[in-house]
């Protein structure tokens, strides 16, 4: 079994007046766009292009659910690390577990955001549910072994 | 008890390009956008406005944790009625159920997303959890007994 | 000749958490979004719906080319008043003329925004440039005719 | 004198559903983000963050004019390069000019939009203007110099 620790994937995205609200802090909607960004820097890192997708297989992805903890504020120019690890693949759908960490200036981290996001796949044209395209499906089935069995190596690794 | 369709505040909102995306639909992180907006607007008019709370009790309320499931997709140009009411209300946090939904041309009407949004109260420098000003709370206490009285008087009504 | 005060149509928004940033102001780039809420109702009071638009004729509007002066700053919860007017009807673009205003509570009025804006009319599919339906610049013409005499009047009777 | 070709600095942004609307391209407000993105990260470069700034200084950068023109859209998953150079620089204000590109598969190069912003330097309790602090003026001209310095040296080797 794997910790919270393990993720598939690490993005960092920095934290401009746009995201900002009159809090002072990242608009907690803003997290939202930023799961996103690095669920796709991890598909793109795969090989797979969501415009290139829609127009070679009519299949788009869209997001069904979405539950969100905003435990800390990112503050104007704070560089946020997004790590997503992937919870489920089903045949039409994928569940993503994401969290927004921050690095402090003494070397620790703070746990920002943390969120589960459902993702559908539907036809681009009637957004009706459908199969998740077989390449797109192997390709995150086999990163996420991949990701499995390097945690597990470093479980091991610790254990010995 | 009361059915999902009693609620307490109706707030409409109107559909522009800039809530859309290249799906051709509202984009899912909007909605949030949307429910805060029909928030504020039911705390308006109850007499409470955000920045003067902030400057007269130091206090702001900011959104904890929120958890939604999109449905159906709104589109450009549609009108979506936002449906709130108040699930719990405590010393410094207030719980929100709210909806969206879009009236369809035959008279009949759709969920497109619904979800539970649980708001803090803070201290606006610090963002320390504080509790809500007592004014504040007991005007939403107030809003949502009424409310509750007449869902119950309308549910006497159709049982009689 | 119009003065800098006679304007087509008067739009209203509210200043929610979404639209400002750190700073504690309402983020610049919004200025464009309220003027296009404000073109878009604007279009609607004279019936025309721009997905439907689309859907008829093939034909949207884009936003070629935006000029804007931020002159002072509006806050959450600020009342903000949109006024816009045309200034050319071309055969394939419309050029506008917009303001933001915010009534003070002395009820004097603060400009806060200023700008031009300029519209063209593409091809949905292609984006490429085409005429404006008829019906559309028709309605367009006429209503900008009617708010022209409306304002020779009231110049008139000032004048006399 | 400088071609249109010799920018100081160049930052990459990837487009993403959130930057897109329903005419399947990027909203134009939206390169107004892309603008500040730029800017920042260039300012970033020079040792000056804006956070850091506000907090030691009591200075804070607002945006006050902005021209664009929209000349050709972008599309999600395209990345686009933002190039700026200043324009001038002044006691309590300097002029950028922006402009966003898109690389085509076959190597060449298209310009998607195009913009002067002018930022001033106001106090961030009051937003009066006021002087920009001595080290980011200089830091920002000794930027320019170097530029423009690279540029000439470029201009002489070609003519040579």
């Amino acid at each position: 079994m794997r910790g919270m620790a393990d993720f598939d994937t690490r993005w960092s995205i920095r934290v401009y007046y746009e995201d900002t609200d009159a809090g002072g802090v990242v608009f907690y909607a803003n997290y939202l766009k930023f799961f996103e960004r690095a669920r796709t820097e991890w598909l793109r890192s795969l090989g797979i292009e969501q415009l290139e997708l829609a127009r070679n297989t009519g299949m788009i992805f869209i997001v069904r659910a979405t539950a969100l903890d905003y435990l800390s504020p990112a503050r104007l120019d704070d560089l946020v690390v997004i790590k997503s690890r992937i919870e489920r693949i089903g045949g039409a759908s994928v569940d993503f577990l994401q969290e927004a960490w921050r690095d402090a200036p003494d070397g620790s981290s703070e746990l920002l955001a943390r969120g589960s996001i459902k993702i559908g796949c539907v036809a681009a044209d009637t957004l009706r549910p459908g199969k998740m395209p077989a390449h797109v499906r192997d390709a995150m089935q086999s990163a996420a072994r991949t990701a499995q069995a390097l945690a597990d190596a470093t479980a091991r690794s610790a254990a010995a």
